[in-house]
């Protein structure tokens, strides 16, 4: 599909978000976020050796949030390769973002790294090698090095805010430890997580970023193919915590959300596309953001689960 | 890929198989399961407008069980279309696939249709418009179409078996019927359900009527594209129960799985892959047969996750 | 305390129970119950060696359906003894009546006998040794012995009602069966339990019949007295499902509720009470039933918590 | 029955109990606690009017635990009155005493005021008007008055171990935190908990210390007859976590069990009775504790359950 028709598609949908009556509401549990225009919405696309094509509030900076869970991953799979797996698992978990039901029957083994308490284990994993500061440095370097942007940075205020009010993932991270699948202080390991969590990006950068895990030539060669495709392979079995399985029906590709509103989807081997509109719906994932991708998909006929038919 | 190194591959699959020493356990619950060999294996591959390779025991008939839930699904939604989804959800449960814990806590909507509750619900939507035997006779139609084979039949011993010992579905049943979601008595809803499981393929067969899932031209035309997808989607998340994840981890493609030691997975646009032996792993999905789709994965370089890289 | 303050006390409690405006919601569920009048209310006191004192409809017979489980019990643990406890726990639940919640983490081994699961393989664990026509006549000589009234008797449309539409049960049974703690076939153990829970007998059999967990002279003597400390004790922590806890809080006594809305208390050494009224709280337990008996303990200082000081 | 036989029985038992080979294992969570000698074993009983009877270790104080949530749910009831069951309910929980399962499922509101998190609100509640300081001096005055000794104090190395420990309590203090059901600062709310755990309490002083929930003339009049029925009511049906039917059923008193080894039963209108061992049973109570109570109760007839038959 060219760049003609692809960008008619995307000012499309950004008209379409525009028009929308329904944008869920604003994650509140963070001060910092709460108080986000939920009339904002932005979608990109970046294909290898491509311009990357915007419509919307493209260039407006947000919080990736879990999106960040991402990259930490990948640059803990780089570190400690698959003994990461020995403390946290790879299966949806069924439960929300945060829960603590099947932590408690699994005795204090998260279900996979993309909901709270896996990827607190894994920031905690990246921690017994490196100080908070080095972690978050190696982090902003791999997302840097994805988007090819050296100006992205942490919002400390948002760090911060989470700092003060995040009594969830307090109680996950004492949980964690009691079980003894906590390395470090809580504390230090949370004002890391924290800290990941509020890496900013506008939606052009996030699609940028993304990149990596296109696989293929022409994009930035950041972990191995098959790297890839295990990653990818957790988006979607897990990225969207228990509305994984909507979003594969829906969408039919790989994706991470994050409760700033941001989705980073994968279409393997052609693009990386990222959408961001801070209303959520009730599984916390972005609502004008999933109903994007959906209708992106449907246009171009993106899928993983069968043959590029658009309309079909 | 060509036939010629195609072939190889699933030779030296079969060969793997045939040495392996671990190879898992046999489901024992359904008698007339108990007594198969386990040191059977057979490996199948159909791709549109060519001959099926096999390798192994291909010929050998057996019970596909819970491979049965992807066609009576694709029955269901040609008849209800998204009717469906108001009594079953497509979400993954995080729970085996006898688990009456979920089902519970969500009030009798159970969470996806390849768990056995839902399958349950399924079989029971299709026998909304038609009787048992029209529903069964209805099932063998698709699947026959779809293997392009008439000699398709039930093993009626093996249905018998499983009325005879399956209190665990008697109660989730009776369970649904409890909270008004079964529309017919449960005997007969299970009646048709344990008839369904007892169809008997071989793999070639099995890979044959999987194509209708692989789309794209070549194939029987039995469902939509769109649908294609969602089903395909549903088997990457839900395919394999509580091991979905693992599954989707370590093949990257979408996949059903039996408790007869059967599994059926597709690469989309390319290939419909059956595997059986059956001992099974601890999620109750074929040990070697699980084992073998990984292997062959890696060497094709098919996945949905990443553009195809033989051995990346 | 003597006749006449106490027959005072019953007189202004039915009165009470006359003029309440809320008075809970009639069993649906069991068509036969559905219809039953909620205007009714009955109270009665059986004391040893005194005339049995009642107030209201106390010469209505009703169904007194779980409260059998409490005879079953006594019969199951005078054929069985303590062997009865390794099919069955003695703890609290936590849950509703009809939960399989717990049911699954534990492994097909039910709380204690007085949730359903539990009274299943307490009559089941009768019917070892006898069919269910000598079971359920052992029981009804047992209640009948404990009443000293022979008229005591099954009501069959009950019985076939709940037979009929008694799908949670079922499911029950067959998951009980399933892990291997239900030794006959469900419908015949269902049958047996469906016809002990209708078993109909007035407030006034009822409070006469509860005379053997009083202990101490001047009473049907059926069971020990270290086993009455210990049925007794059952009932206290176990007798009103996830409202035993309200139950031991704002009345201090053990009781067995049933879901025909009657209870059974016991004054230890005192006195036997029984009350009546259809109309159930959110726990399934008769509201005014529990109501009355807050009153009486109030104005009679009965507890089992503290040294009998009315008005305390 | 009078001090003679009554100090025979207890000699015997704390014989029985030196010669017990079982003794369960000293909880090792709390660093300051796993380094008790296991052998210790002590019983006392303090009745109205009469001098405490000792057998045993009667003289060795122990950290009391979860033994101090009795003395703060008295405090608290007495500061907010029924006010305080909107923040945590009277059931039995049917999980440990550190699950957060239910509190989960059921939102942030404890089962009942005897488990971790049920605790933790009750202080949080009592800090509502009250600093750490103040809170745990009102505590030690009621211990002291209700065991007429000003010489009971908190040990603060005790305290400041379960501080550095504590990562259960404060996963449930900051999941109560999330959900609103803490007012204070969680390491305010634990501090207080963890002093007030540390009390440090001899056998016989326990004993004392419970007098004022025996009810009746001759004891420390410390809260109203009603609210000794109502306390008591916990402790039969929560006291012992998913061990309280166990406990109720053996021993038929109402009781509360500390992870130091300690237990406080009491004999409404008769006895306090404490016990205290420190090895502990699977649920988490002391195991010759449990055993000792069970032998006096059988040899003396004590029981709530029936009326007072030696030997019955």
């Amino acid at each position: 599909m060219g760049t003609g028709p692809l960008q008619g598609i995307l000012d499309e949908i950004a008209a379409e978000a525009r028009d929308s009556l329904e944008r869920g509401k604003v994650a509140d549990y963070i001060p910092e976020l709460a108080c986000i225009d939920p009339d904002q919405f932005a979608i990109a696309i970046a294909r290898p050796g491509q311009p990357t094509l915007t419509a919307g509030d493209a260039g407006v900076a947000f919080s990736i949030q879990s999106v960040s869970k991402l990259f930490m991953l990948a640059l803990a799979l780089g570190r400690l390769g698959d003994r990461l797996w020995t403390r946290v698992g790879r299966e949806p978990s069924g439960q929300a973002f945060d829960s603590m039901l099947l932590l408690e029957l699994e005795k204090g083994r998260p279900r996979n790294p993309f909901i709270n308490a896996g990827a607190i284990v894994t920031t905690d994993a990246v921690l017994e090698g490196a100080s908070p500061r080095e972690a978050l440095g190696a982090l902003l370097r791999f997302i840097r090095a994805a988007a090819g942007d050296e100006a992205i940075h942490i919002n400390d205020r948002v760090a911060a805010s989470e700092t003060a009010t995040g009594h969830r993932n307090l109680a996950l991270a004492h949980y964690l430890r009691s079980h003894g699948n906590l390395s470090n202080p809580p504390e230090m390991t949370l004002g890391t997580y924290f800290h990941q969590c509020a890496v900013e990006l506008n939606c052009a950068q996030l699609a940028d970023a993304g990149r990596f895990l296109v696989g293929g030539p022409g994009v930035p060669r950041l972990v191995s193919q098959a790297r890839i495709r295990r990653i990818n392979a957790l988006m979607m079995t897990c990225g969207h915590y228990d509305g994984s399985g909507d979003y594969a029906f829906r969408v039919g590709l790989p994706g991470k959300s994050g409760v700033g509103g941001g989705i980073l989807s994968i279409v393997p081997g052609v693009a990386s596309v990222a959408v961001w509109s801070p209303g959520l719906n009730h599984y916390g994932n972005s609502k004008l953001g999933t109903e994007a991708m959906e209708r992106l998909t449907a246009r171009t006929g993106w899928s993983v689960f069968g043959p590029e038919v658009a309309g079909g």
